[in-house]
């Protein structure tokens, strides 16, 4: 039996992936390579219970054909549905972006899932489908859910149609609310930006915003062992966690400071107006993860040593390292 | 300047227009014919302020083109998104439909809005968003959302696009949560399914479910009040409001009991098992409307008297009379 993975060659899929393989299961994935690499599959690539291939879940009918093929020769037992575009920007300036890459490969794979009869998902979902709720405390069964990026929009969709499908054809469901995730291989992300930034222009490093604006941070290999503790110990029909930091994160300027200091200590660092870096970005976060505590999961680390690990290995993955 | 109307021949869009044209507006719509009809629109086609075209919303290009038509003609001040498909067990049996007609129709509308510079969305969503919150009384700010239809994930897609969408090119939108409503002309639902049965076996009517199914019900004649009544009343950038019933409803059995009284007083009314009468139908339902209250409008009817009014309508529209 096989797990399979979608978004298997991005940042958190090509880990997750990894980990599983370290755990001893069989693993398969589909990637279109749009955000994903094959340098991120490097590690695990000639694995004998590893298979990748390359297939936009986007496509239906190329979708069908490559699942259908996967799963004649090593039926599925579970669907871990990571693929989307992680490009919040992009999706700003054109909502299509998501539609296609975060909404309709979710949809893709619930149409495909039901054909195939695998009846339990797990899906990356997003603190970005809480929007904007000011300073109230973000829980679970926080409403109302109105996203204020084209990105949070189809990843609330996705859980929209995700719940709707365990009335019919699925028979457990986790959805995981992911909150900012650092570490490598980094494929985007305010880090990377001012690693890259400092390489090209190592006397100064500007900041979108006055560098004000604080979220918490979670390393992937933390995010991927939370996922892991609470598919194995949640048992609902419907498990939604928040996943996130438990402390009050590190505002913007804390990270530029971080990654000058590591990356090129002589740099002067400005900073613009006002706190929102662009349009769909949420100012403020009061993320609660007291459910996944009570699960028995907490990170062991905060969001300042977090950033500055990721810091640390980001400027390394850049530096070819 | 014009309302454009989607869905403008369907049960709800065709009364809307109706009423828009007599508050002395210009009204434009698109309706694909699926499950409204120009029938429908018989009392209004003739109207010299009212225009009217045969367009499928989910096909982007076709949508464009015409609706680039009608802003040349008469710039299009506002839009009242209807169109979707209201046929909740069909969209249980396959996703697409949902997917094609209550989401693509709205992301399509919001495309063509940000193209064509029209700011403010009137958009019908519905109270299946809330899914099963069990006892719960269901208000604005409720959470978590996890709908049980895709009618009502497809519904929260497309509230949370809207929402996004505010972020960027839209200045207002109203979500409109609509509640049982029922009236005619009647294209659906629970009454036109009784009286239909009973004019093909008047001798006796079978009820799914054991009739102690409850629910709310209004009036589609104040169900438009209402949406003009905070249209014109409620002013912040994003205006989310439950519409409905305000006392507890009437049970299935009150309906049956009601139509066979009205249409074939002699049938015999044979009930089945459990309170669910298909998938993705919400057995109880506490649907707080005292926001719109606060805002100072409430029904005349309650749900035993709207009920009534129906059938006596729907039996009149069946009996072609």
């Amino acid at each position: 039996m096989t797990i399979f993975i979608t978004g298997v060659a991005g940042f958190i899929g090509s880990n997750l992936a990894r980990r599983m393989l370290e755990r001893g299961s069989r693993v398969a994935g589909f990637d279109n390579l749009s955000l994903g690499s094959n340098a991120n599959l490097r590690p695990i690539l000639g694995h004998t219970a590893f298979a990748f291939a390359v297939v936009d879940l986007a496509d239906l009918a190329a979708y069908r054909s490559a699942l259908q093929t996967l799963h004649a020769r090593s039926p599925i037992r579970e669907v871990w549905h990571l693929a989307a575009s992680s490009d919040i920007p992009a999706g700003v300036a054109d909502p299509r972006v998501d539609l296609r890459d975060t909404f309709m490969t979710t949809f893709n794979t619930l149409v495909l899932m039901k054909e195939l009869g695998v009846r339990t998902i797990v899906f990356a979902s997003s603190s970005a489908i809480y929007g904007d709720l000011g300073d109230r405390e973000l829980r679970e069964d926080a409403g109302p859910l109105f996203p204020i990026s084209n990105y949070g929009a189809m990843k609330l969709a996705s859980e929209a149609a995700i719940s709707a499908a365990l009335e019919s054809h699925l028979e457990r469901a986790y959805l995981y609310r992911f909150p900012n995730v650092v570490g490598v291989p980094a494929t985007h992300g305010v880090i990377l930006d001012f690693v890259r930034k400092l390489k090209a222009t190592p006397a100064s490093l500007e900041v979108l915003g006055d560098g004000s604006q604080q979220k918490g941070y979670l390393h992937a290999e933390e995010l991927i062992d939370a996922m892991l503790f609470a598919r194995d110990r949640a048992g609902d029909r419907l498990n939604c966690f928040n996943i996130g930091a438990e402390d009050d994160g590190v505002n913007v300027r804390f990270i530029a400071e971080t990654v000058v200091k590591r990356v090129s200590p002589q740099a002067r660092i400005s900073y613009g107006q006002g706190n929102k870096g662009w349009v769909g970005d949420v100012p403020r976060f009061r993320y609660s993860v007291a459910k996944l505590a009570a699960l028995g999961w907490r990170p062991s680390l905060g969001s300042e040593a977090t950033v500055r690990k990721a810091v640390d290995q980001i400027a390394q993955q850049e530096a070819g390292g």
